[in-house]
């Protein structure tokens, strides 16, 4: 990968630098004359924006681009490997989001970085910015803050609110899990799973994990000490400084497996989402695991484990966070799908169930479409994928009544269809109109 | 105008409800397969971040979108002829404004409404989201606090800040106003000017008007209690509660006059920026100005005065803010030019002189496109006005040492036409492929 990646950071500032930009602002209505802005803008435009007033709130999602556009909200606190490395610096990162977004949910996105480091302050910015948009995407703040910020602003923001970096991560891996699992023929409720790392991504996994049917009591979760448990030396500073960690601490390991390489003994899957390898797990670890084990190494960019290591000690079925081997656990198969089903049906929350039905729908159809232990989990040229995810998104939250919006499951999937089909064939446009410049010479 | 501004409303809001919104996002860049997201997104996009973390925040403008990026920001509290609707309810008007800052200067728009009506906390909010964006527009804030608003966001930010209802109103009243003046053949030092409502537009008008050479001296304000003078009974809670208003009172009119026709009598010019007519400004008023009298009554949707009534009475040069009359004041001929000068450099700041090169711009267009009594402005439709106006404040950027990014005069202007004209290739080539539905029946 060296030499490789090393390519990938200069190709990728010389497109940056050619391109400024990787997204655009276009209309999206017809303006024919310069009478059309009379309908578009004044006078016209004050009767929508009578409507929303007398009307009420929800018509806002009625007259405007609202319902369709997510934000991309960060601080830039803890950016892909690079740390804390401020709101400006971040915002590339938050443009390729909202590039995704686009691209494979149809998704209208906004990079919006805030300078403001104090969680209850940074609430209170996006709070008081949420009459712009139909839903609010976290990205790349710092754990334990990701933690309080996620869950105070699902609390009080009538739009739903996703960290993809919590969620995100959970959700496909939770999919993964469960394709997984039917191939070696285990239950959810019964295997025992050891998280590696105990970070932003393993403690929403962990949350997601118990949802799903997992029993805390067959988890071990590791962190840099070694295994979590109730009567660990610094279980009174976690409570204080992490109360997020400290729950997972009291509710797991409770025989108090004190040292790893126990932790590992007869574990039926491994989710590391801890630091870059290789070597961070040993072989002779993964080698004590139970027949027909599991191994998700997801750490970027190197893995944990190589693949072919812990297949050599006998573990069946292995993914990586990358794109050039198997079984890749990618958020991008997440978020597009799960917000194109909120803002397709206006959704006012982001619930557990409709979490579970994504995940299902994922699983499903990468059963459907051919399960196997190289294939637990589908890709992101599978455009189907994403409707069926974003249609079973849709679906609860019309069940669950967190919908504004009620469809027909004909309805939606023709709606929804439509939307994620629709970036692809402007691209083609596009760039046969020349609106999108190849780049010569980069 | 009654049925037909009825008309505008209703077709108005059938054709915003059936196109949900006027804007989209879109990608700018290829993307042929999966693997561009490398690229695009992770891990390539790191190395761009990591530029701007070691290189400094200016690089953001070269590796994102940033550069060519405005919020439309508003708290939705003096919004049209609506007053206080609040942030949401004003979002279409702020969406509509994004619509022509793309169409007719290429420039990205966001719109984007902030639910907090205390100006300390609306500029902190402000503050902390700049290093999304490359300048920030205002729009729809009641006086006084637009003042206060403006002017401190000016101070603390470090890309340009306009308020649309103050500064892009005197934009092109300015320009107009020094064109009508070659006409009449009077200098704008020497002309007796009423100004008709003291309010957001008037306030900013006056400003801009002693920059440009008038003699505060030669200037009576008139609110709705009467000319402002310095020995009026309320001039102490003038001071305090509105000192923009205030700093008129005590620089203009002199000589004290108190009553609304003395102020008229032997004026040379009269802006009307208050409240819808007819009949607000009196024919009598008018029948005792100068010779070669000028009258800009700019209230919408009915002037102050209708133009033919002006006539009657002896006006030599009538505009309105209205489209079917001849001379139509009309703040989309500058903010889109102005953002697409300051953005193609990356100005820091948007300064007097920015703003005099622009209305100069302007009137030097148009004079040269054929000045007449009934074209002392040129139109929306004139595509070369806003290559021209954005190329003077591009240069005046560049010389008074505002600018991030120095080109040449020819380098500008290529750049700044393909921006302007894109817009219109895309429209075309969009309703072509039907990427824009055109209603069947709305």
């Amino acid at each position: 990968m060296g030499s490789g990646k090393r390519d990938w950071f200069e190709i990728s500032e010389k497109m940056h630098r050619f391109y400024r930009g990787k997204i655009e602002v276009v209309p999206k209505v017809p303006i024919e004359s310069i009478d059309d802005f009379s309908v578009w803008y004044s006078p016209g435009v004050a009767e929508p924006c009578r409507r929303i007033y007398s009307g009420g709130e929800d018509l806002s999602f009625e007259y405007t681009w609202r319902w369709n556009v997510v934000a991309v909200v960060s601080d830039g606190s803890r950016v892909l490997g690079l740390g804390d490395i401020g709101a400006t610096a971040s915002l590339p990162v938050m443009e390729g989001k909202a590039l995704l977004f686009k691209y494979l949910g149809g998704v209208d996105a906004i990079p919006m970085v805030i300078d403001e480091k104090d969680p209850g302050r940074f609430i209170y910015i996006v709070k008081a910015l949420q009459h712009s948009f139909g839903g609010i995407n976290l990205e790349d703040i710092e754990s334990p803050k990701c933690f309080y910020i996620l869950e105070k602003l699902q609390e009080e923001l009538e739009i739903p609110v996703w960290h993809d970096d919590q969620q995100g991560t959970a959700l496909v891996t939770l999919a993964a899990l469960i394709n997984a699992l039917k191939i070696v023929g285990k239950k959810i409720e019964d295997v025992k799973i050891v998280l590696f790392g105990v970070g932003a991504s393993n403690i929403s996994i962990y949350r997601y994990l118990k949802i799903a049917g997992a029993n805390p009591r067959n988890i071990i979760a590791i962190d840099s000490k070694g295994p979590l448990y109730r009567g660990r030396r610094d279980l009174e500073d976690m409570r204080r400084e992490n109360p997020w960690k400290y729950r997972v601490a009291i509710e797991t390991n409770p025989e108090e497996v004190k040292e790893v390489p126990k932790a590992f003994e007869s574990a039926d899957v491994v989710i590391a989402a801890s630091r870059p390898g290789p070597g961070i797990i040993k072989k002779e670890w993964i080698k004590s695991m139970n027949r027909d084990s599991i191994v998700f190494a997801l750490s970027n960019p190197i893995p944990e484990i190589w693949p072919w290591e812990a297949k050599e000690v006998g573990v069946k079925i292995v993914a990586t966070g990358r794109s050039d081997f198997p079984n890749q656990i990618n958020n991008s198969l997440g978020f597009p799908a799960v917000f194109r089903g909120v803002l397709t049906v206006r959704a006012k929350k982001m619930s557990d169930e409709m979490f579970l039905a994504a995940a299902y729908a994922i699983a499903r159809y990468t059963e459907e479409t051919g399960l196997h232990e190289e294939r637990i989990i589908a890709s992101m040229t599978e455009t189907e994928l994403y409707v069926r995810e974003a249609l079973a998104v849709a679906e609860k939250a019309i069940e669950i009544g967190y919908a504004r919006r009620k469809l027909s499951r004909s309805e939606l999937e023709t709606e929804i269809r439509e939307l994620v089909e629709k970036p692809k064939k402007y691209m083609s446009i596009a760039i046969k109109n020349n609106l999108i410049q190849k780049p010569r010479d980069v």
